[in-house]
């Protein structure tokens, strides 16, 4: 039976990380016989889409392929009979996200824009526009797949599951594949001839490692990559461009026993994290400031009109390998490849510590049918009450994004272990609401109370 | 790193499987460097031994290896060093299984010499040679993996685990792959395009089924299995030669949902399968007796010094497909293959309605660090209690038959489902008990005053 | 603050049991400020409630009670404004249960009308009926609490809960009660001295019990109550009419650690009931059949206008006890008592090895906002698996009494140990389902069919 | 059965808090048998015993009492034979807890010595000893039961009962009993009028309240503490001496829905409770420096010979009602008087979200076998969250100061939510560790090596 041609849909199409997810499908032509793309974006991001999207048809054109690429501001004209829909859109554009992290440090708090005070907001914004997609989807292309790239992913995909109803939603993260190389890098081993076990939620992971031989080398990664008597320092160990390059406590994470992931650092040395950031703040370089001096200058790239391929530059913007992974997903969902892939996914007792219906970011096969996570069992006494007080807080946060609740919120804020507890608390928080009022119509009735109030 | 020639030891190897062991690492000689195979066996043996022991010699030869085939009677000389010890011996010969099939029928009882009250004494009389195998194998060669797939395996592989400690245990059986061959044959779908996801225990298991587009063809084979609407008629649907092809209740198993194993008709049609082996009784034509005629017919073949290959005869034995997947499951470990397979192993939560530290027979990637399950979850509440009962009586068997005790024992006759609870149940336990008592040294005690109150 | 006066509402008023449950009230006329008594039953059973209701009113007249004892046909009305809603009410009457006791001996089968295949058709024609109450009660009453003590109580109580949403529904029985008078009277400790712990499902629990020095006395209680060898014998030991004396297994039982209850009889001794309720069968004298008999002529007594207080010749129907435990709950209720009592509640994860949401019957604290269940934890890995085949069980049965799904009910019968698996099982199923159509609206398409096909 | 007099032995007998105890054991002098209590204390507390011993049979006398009062340096002597043996010492006296106060806050960080880097080190201190009293009660007093009140009192509970494997300990604490009061006053509802469900940790519960119409007041108390608006303010509502009554956040509360103990404020509030703890830091006045001084007071009261009766200036040390719950536990197990009490006791399953084998805090029933707990289910997820992440970290606590491993320590103050993360943790912890040198002789060998290289 031949393969019907495939329609992709890319919600945010206009975002710098677009060239990315085109070279990934170049990369797969012979197995993803593709028949449309199309880029979606809003009103906001028509200049950026225009820029992006004709890059886009150029590189397919270079690539030799017939595949037609679309441009459109209509989501709705674009969802209809789609195949795979991805989403990597930011509601606010990265001024909100520069809000995320610059007003909790001017609190003297970490904002991390993944599950900190930012990561919060940006579900806030979030939740209510991928729900809203869910929607278009039901009535438009009832048997896609919804690949979320957007952060964060793993709330958003646990929204999209629990409260949209979109089980054929499957969450992803760049973090883990980053992960990956730095094992076999600092291991001197190839990757192909390494084991990983993921497990925990998105930016909230820890993995274990084994060569071909069956012997774990977890142990001897977190030594090369943590002892500060290691003679031959790793070159790198973050992996990721946004998270600077602090060395954990090696002691602590001998105790823990398995790698953590570089967001870990927010959690397990807090402080000194708390301390770099306050630099850049001070210095106007947060890492939302200095994607946004990137981007343009991506932007500046994208539109000559010879450039047909992915520049060298897009790898410094961070979330590098994130739509590889997108591709890849696609590619393996479609052919039935049961590649290994770390998603966001049903828990349904893979992690034993966690709610049963919890979305968790876990090593899978990717079926045809989805993904089938591999089963972790129980984390140690440590790392299961970290997991499970940031499931906690993810639950909580989902339910205030999609209720408008905001003691919800409140009550989310104060159980973040990123956030410090009390007065501070409400004030950072209710400081964000009037910042991002417009992207938060759930919440809109407190925010006027709020603005009375002032 | 070029890897180290390995040895294999097989215990039990006077077995008349002992060929299609051979076979299978015969067919896999460019993927495992063997060195040697040991063939051990008791004093009883011996002659089956020699007789089958020439013959493997006879295939490695005609193969053109260079493979040492070493026969022996000194268990401890052939595990020295061994990297793969495999076990498919029989406590008692196919006499005691006589005995396991025959005294539950006398009584009108099902035998089953894998779950019933029969499977329960091959645990009984099994149980502790593992743990005395094990005892050798951590003096001996404390890295070797144990592939069990001596029966009742479930209950030998925990025992192996639980008691014995030696988590490098896999236990295995042919029952899932023959249910992979009947679903490619009824659904004319070749196999290497179905994704199968088994859960349960050995011979006690159930399967979903999808396609390489992801649709899941479950109920679609249920129905074409057991609709007796259903004009085409499958050519077998028990897939294993000691099953009878006695057809499931189409509308039970429509409820089910997902795919019986052939062994779940003693449990699904109880009364039906009775009956049948009833008949089977009266003629001497029990599943013993025949396999024991069968078994005498295949050793003339061997004997003959021009056979140098696996007879078609033996596929009739039943088991078949059996020592292929052993071979398999080596290959795999030993070259880190991540093949799919269905074999015993820890729960640790895969299936959630489970103890964590049962071992459950599912789906797993074979890795050089053994077997990664796929997780299964929750079962819906029929199959989820069925699951659950048997555990509770593995359980307690094994426990019987680690410490003699006899109220346990007993217990697990009277909350077996195959085994009607009262007086029925102590008289057919201690007929039993009496009958195999060379075998059960662990209840020497009970046996003695059994003896005297007879 | 004074408490208001209360209404009470009992469907199936015209219950032979009406005069103890009038009795105990009586009894608490201190703590109960009775204003009506609402006596409810259908057109069938209007010569009964007559009857029993006038000896009610006689017996509130004797006692120079003010309480008005009303009798009526119309359900709504009684409904109205009630405080409690007691439902003792037998769908086909007896009759009903003949058959569910007859038609599975005929094949040889125990009947059992509360968790067997009688008890199976129990729940299918009384779970509708309940819905419907309910219905009536979100009206008329949506305050009142729920006090089931029909058959089988604990699946009607999770229906009630589950599918009807009343989460003011306590299900209660004799049994418990009955085995404390037992354990007291086999220790010979006064039952104020001694502390219980129950736990399971409905006519499928266990029990410990402990003395006031905190000495656990379980296995004392066993050893005095099934030891062969126990030179006094116990007057009897399963405390509830309508189970026979044959003794368990006392090796089995001692293996078990915890006191069974009588029903398990039927699980830990099936073949000797049977044997039993065989002779019972052909003798016609099945318990319903006795029931029936003593029945009317209980009513032939109630019918004496000098009648005014509950006739010692009731003890022998069965169910002693029981509407005295519907009193002390309502009394507890509404006085806040904290009683200890056994009662079917929500589990909530009080039993470990059942599922959350699940009705389980077990020791807890009634307070005026329902029972407080005491935790219980784990149980052994045989009793573990008897109760979840059991929940397994019911869960299936409940789901097919309220869908009508023909198919699951033929599966709840499969998988119910007292209901051999197969065409059997098939065959009984059909033929009660004919034999009870009057009842089994739910079915009744599946039911026409089987007519047809005849 | 006329019960023996019991032998009563108060490690730690030199406590300022004694006298409460010994006024606990006379009110109920009526059920309690007492033919002994044996105060008991070390070198260094010799003084202080001896003045508050001789007050105790000061006080015993005056109540016309037979006791035997004794005093001892010698814990063996004490032990042997005791019936019940409580626990109220506090390793390096309160010098100690002034550091595990005063040095986090010298870096800015909350000590809090219970849950805190204060709490673990008491933890580190403590552990070690209480199970040397298990090794000697296993000797002495092998039935007898350990009554512990010594804090962190979760902690030590757990290791007694996990390490130690001495099932018949208890722990108790005087908040829940407090929160009692609070809610009885608050609500103005006699306290016998409430039932209260308690669950959570030690100095980490939550709790809910229903009047005896069964209606859950739970809301409405909330409000009335917490609810800036609320006009009538509560007298004070954190009921502990040693927590000030900042107020929690009435929005996060309400959205809690149950009732934080006062110790949440510490995590609920953090921020707050760390600016008000600072400035106490500056003045001298941390609770413990302010518990030393009224100690000495209380001290110089006790010295007067005149004075046989418990002096009010106790209630200012804090911990009143502490030594009381001590007495109504013993004369509840003694009595088995089924009392209702929130103790430190196994899990056992009664909070769903915590590990089977954790020691949680919880309402339970004291019967004379101990305290059976009252099943309490699933938290909301945040509270889950934070009882998980508690857990976590009280686990690995407990495994640090059993074990004496300082990755493990560090682990644990990494993970505490009141300890920032980084290298502030690590440069706090090796600042305690050589502070407390003298009592962590398990961390010998690290302290040693911190020496060296300071």
């Amino acid at each position: 039976m031949k393969k019907k041609k495939i329609k992709i849909v890319t919600i945010g199409g206009g975002s710098s990380y677009t060239p990315e997810l085109i070279e990934g499908f170049i990369k797969r032509k012979d197995e993803l016989p593709i028949k449309e793309i199309w880029l979606v974006d809003i009103e906001e991001g028509k200049e950026k889409l225009e820029i992006v999207g004709a890059m886009a048809q150029r590189m397919v054109k270079a690539a030799g392929l017939d595949w037609k690429v679309n441009l459109t501001l209509d989501r709705r004209k674009a969802l209809k009979g789609a195949d795979f829909v991805s989403t990597q859109f930011r509601v606010g554009l990265l001024d909100a996200r520069i809000k995320d992290e610059r007003i909790p440090l001017s609190h003297g708090i970490i904002g991390q824009e993944t599950n900190g005070a930012g990561g919060m907001f940006k579900a806030f914004r979030t939740i209510p526009v991928i729900l809203d997609i869910i929607d278009d989807m039901r009535e438009l292309c009832p048997n896609a797949w919804l690949v979320n790239f957007t952060n964060p992913s793993g709330m958003v995909t646990e929204a999209a599951i629990k409260y949209g109803g979109w089980d054929r939603t499957v969450g992803l993260c760049n973090v883990p594949i980053n992960c990956m190389f730095i094992a076999s890098e600092t291991l001197d081993v190839p990757l192909e001839e390494l084991t990983f076990k993921f497990a925990g939620l998105n930016h909230f992971h820890w993995h274990r490692v084994w060569d071909k031989e069956g012997n774990e080398r977890t142990e001897e990664l977190i030594g090369k990559l943590y002892d500060p008597a290691q003679k031959k320092k790793p070159k790198k160990d973050s992996g990721v461009a946004n998270i600077k390059d602090i060395k954990f406590n090696y002691e602590q994470v001998q105790d823990l026993g398995i790698l953590p992931c570089p967001y870990h650092r927010y959690y397990y040395i807090t402080d000194d994290m708390l301390k770099d950031e306050l630099e850049e703040f001070k210095k106007g370089e947060t890492r939302a400031e200095v994607v946004k001096r990137t981007e343009a200058e991506l932007f500046e790239l994208y539109k000559d009109p010879k450039l047909d391929y992915k520049p060298e530059q897009l790898t410094k913007r961070g979330g590098t390998h994130y739509s590889d992974a997108a591709c890849e997903l696609i590619a393996s969902i479609f052919n039935d490849k049961k590649t290994t892939m770390v998603v966001s996914t049903k828990n349904n007792g893979a992690i034993s510590d966690l709610p049963y219906d919890s979305i968790v970011e876990v090593s899978s096969i990717i079926t045809a049918n989805g993904p089938q996570p591999l089963n972790w069992g129980k984390f140690d006494p440590a790392p299961r009450g970290m997991v499970q007080i940031m499931k906690g807080m993810e639950e909580t946060t989902i339910s205030a994004a999609v209720t408008g609740n905001y003691n919800k919120a409140l009550h989310a804020f104060t159980i973040n272990p990123l956030v410090p507890s009390g007065q501070i608390a409400k004030d950072l928080l209710d400081e964000m609401l009037l910042a991002h009022k417009k992207h938060l119509p759930q919440f809109a009735e407190k925010i006027e109370t709020l603005e009375k109030n002032k």
